[in-house]
């Protein structure tokens, strides 16, 4: 294989990612934080190294073949966070490069998992920066399934090809400008969502940082509190609106405007999530005012934030469920694999997987009953074919075996079982809370052993890209061919 | 639908248990225990019901058809604890009938939770009673799964239907004299597990009543510290070895019989089942010497037996293992729903559906990296077809639906989450303890409510049926068709 195209792209990737630091370093200067300085010297480091990669390799031709795509998408995702680190351990925050290495895979995972405490009083630079990375991340992960993973065929992501590619024919003629075109709509929503934010009472930087990792699922937050911070009813409200924005796929708000009024509520996977998202809102404030004693506007309050927040993977607490007892933490514990739709900025096992599994499982039963009929599984209209069950079906089952590996190895670094099962699956689904005292809603991620972190960041990583792209490099079969 | 033909057939195994308590009432009467009266009260209750169903219904057809089978497997494994629990609720334990009925289902289902402590103590005929009930409980599953499942077609034993009347027709004509041989075996390993329990010190009733719940895969025992209880080398590897030959498909010991030595090597899913036993007791023996300060003989006998109770379903504990810390606990956990063969009397997810997933998974990797390529997954020789693959993949589905509604419901009951997902865990997979100190292997499920009892119960019933066979019934289409 060929690693100079490769090579080239990531050094492009690299030198990107150096010109997004430089808005934390002119943000630092501003407001007089000497660590604008460390900002300097991190950018100055990784423009070298990406400069330097990308001339070493300029000589070779442009386009990337199907594995040399594959292998381009993991070593972005597991190298750019490497170099987003710097900053962060450069800083007066004084973490170890395991720690930053964790807290930027976190951000460019959109998982919103962090080590940090003492968020309140961080240099600006750090908070801007920690939110453009999940802001950066959230994009790259939405032209990925737009672009990217369609071609490459893992996880039953195929099953958008044909579609997306059809009716993005009559929108716009190549994929590269539907990239250009989902990015627009990704920066007016996040300026919508700032606006908003700020007729709400934010600040402009809290607001600008709360926007980007509220539209990238991320769930970074400027304060330890998280969105808990700012106890406004008109925070959360926006907050639970532009979570559940960005789990949409984007490509649908691009048929919106082009004069499509109905297009989501066409799109199955659309209608499936937002039908999970009133059922869970409603069954979660019922229950806080049955059993919690909540009033029922402080129950849909607190109860549909904190559940969207999980569902969608962004990570945000308003408040601490884990104190809402075992019931919830169990509920929690499922719901933060089910996860957002395909082609948005949400991670998870996403709801088409479901719903083409229950559609597959119906017409199984119906045949089991009926040995004679012929039934036919469809999905937004047309028939599932057998790959794409397949492809679904083996991400589950990877999905669990991984959860299974991980899980053991971090139980093995001496947390207990549910410290160990639900930070592993927040670090998969991209969420960023877990569950119990540790890792959950008001703990933090610090107390973790290095291993337990870098453990926990190939789970983000493999759980973000879809978990093949990543599986399919360690395959004889992929080097061999 | 007719249902004469089904509540004949039930009627019929009512009888049946009925006959299987003269035993214990015989036990309780030469050992000059008084609770042979309430034996005897039971006994005729239970006869004089079944006897009514069957006089009152004799005059049907005797053919069950697919969905008569279906509904009388699902009725026969829901109404006989019923009958089995009257013998436990008229004791002298004193247990509620929700107490009793969740005991007769843990012993029917093969399970081995359990709510009654001071077992040290108890009538000799209960003890018996409730080694019977999980040794016809294995029986009777080892029977189904010959006979009704493959006809059934549910969770992928289609597999093993053209492979079973293969073989089989070669060595007997009809399944009914199937079930004759193969209960012929189960007696004669009952027997020499027995016999091998007393060479190696056990007393002959207790040797009785261990033998059945071993080869049954059930795990009760007439000691609250269980196996443990013996503190002896001997027993713990006979019980090791006869857990194992209860795991494994009792189909190829009639082959084994009949002068094929090397059937049971053949046989893809025993081969895999064997390499898995010795890998996990490898494993774990290797563990608890380096991280455990066990010596090589006592990290082998601890850890095999624990590992190997846990991945068969059985439920027998030499030792508390819930103290060797979350590593342990979280492997436990996991293990637990995998479960042995089909076709023997273990229970879990069963090791066939994981060898057919993970080629299916290889096939489609394959096909993924060289789209042009054809890849045939294969079981046992012959081409896995597209209906196996799919029952197998909603299995799965199926059961951890099913796991987590189950395990969001007992954690409402008030249990923390650990508890709540073991507990469910080991319902379903039939396995016995749970993780953690409530129904861990020191534990008792006697404290949980009775919400909880009754919602295991059915996760018992529902793990035990492969699922479909029950979840059949709650379809429109079943009764519509």
């Amino acid at each position: 294989m060929d690693l100079r195209p490769v090579l080239y792209t990531l050094g492009a990737l690299v030198v990107l990612l150096a010109a997004g630091m430089i808005l934390p370093t002119l943000t630092d200067l501003v407001m007089g934080n000497p660590d604008w300085q460390t900002f300097l010297i991190a950018l100055f480091l990784t423009a070298v190294v990406g400069g330097m990669l990308m001339l070493s390799t300029r000589d070779s031709s442009d386009t990337l073949n199907l594995r040399q795509a594959f292998l381009v998408t993991t070593l972005a995702w597991a190298v750019l966070p490497g170099f987003a680190a710097l900053p962060l351990a450069f800083s007066e925050l004084d973490l170890s490069f395991t720690d930053a290495y964790f807290e930027a895979m976190s951000g460019l995972t959109t998982t919103g998992s962090t080590v940090i405490s003492g968020l309140d009083h961080a240099p600006p630079g750090i908070l801007l920066w920690r939110a453009l990375l999940q802001w950066f991340g959230g994009i790259g992960i939405v032209v990925m399934a737009v672009a990217v993973l369609p071609m490459l065929q893992v996880g039953g992501m195929q099953v958008f090809r044909t579609e997306s590619f059809e009716t993005v024919e009559k929108i716009l003629p190549r994929a590269a400008q539907i990239s250009v075109a989902i990015s627009g709509i990704y920066v007016a929503f996040t300026a919508l969502c700032m606006m908003l934010y700020m007729l709400a009472g934010m600040g402009a930087f809290d607001a600008l940082a709360h926007s980007m990792t509220t539209i990238a699922t991320g769930g970074f937050s400027t304060y330890d509190a998280s969105i808990g911070k700012f106890d406004s009813y008109g925070v959360d409200m926006i907050a639970l609106a532009f979570m559940i924005i960005g789990s949409i796929p984007f490509l649908l708000f691009l048929q919106l405007l082009r004069g499509r009024p109905l297009a989501l509520w066409r799109d199955e996977q659309t209608r499936g999530f937002l039908w999970l998202v009133a059922f869970l809102c409603a069954f979660v404030t019922v229950w806080l005012v049955i059993w919690k004693d909540f009033t029922v506007a402080e129950a849909f309050r607190y109860g549909s934030l904190n559940i969207i927040s999980v569902l969608t993977g962004t990570g945000y607490a308003s408040t601490d469920y884990g104190q809402w007892g075992a019931f919830s933490s169990t509920l929690f514990f499922f719901v933060m694999f089910i996860g957002g739709c395909a082609g948005s900025t949400s991670c998870g096992i996403k709801i088409f997987r479901f719903q083409v599994l229950l559609k597959s499982m119906r017409s199984w039963i119906r045949h089991t009953l009926q040995p004679n009929g012929v039934f036919v599984a469809r999905y937004n209209g047309r028939p599932i074919p057998d790959d794409v069950r397949g492809s679904v079906m083996s991400f589950l089952m990877f999905f669990m075996a991984i959860f299974l590996i991980l899980s053991i190895l971090v139980a093995s670094t001496g947390t207990d079982i549910v410290t160990a099962m639900s930070a592993v699956g927040t670090a998969m689904a991209n969420v960023g809370p877990g569950i119990g005292d540790v890792v959950g809603p008001a703990g933090n991620f610090s107390s973790l052993t290095d291993t337990a972190k870098w453990l926990l960041s190939i789970g983000m990583l493999i759980g973000r890209l879809e978990l093949f792209s990543v599986l399919v490099l360690f395959s004889p079969v992929f080097w061999r061919a």
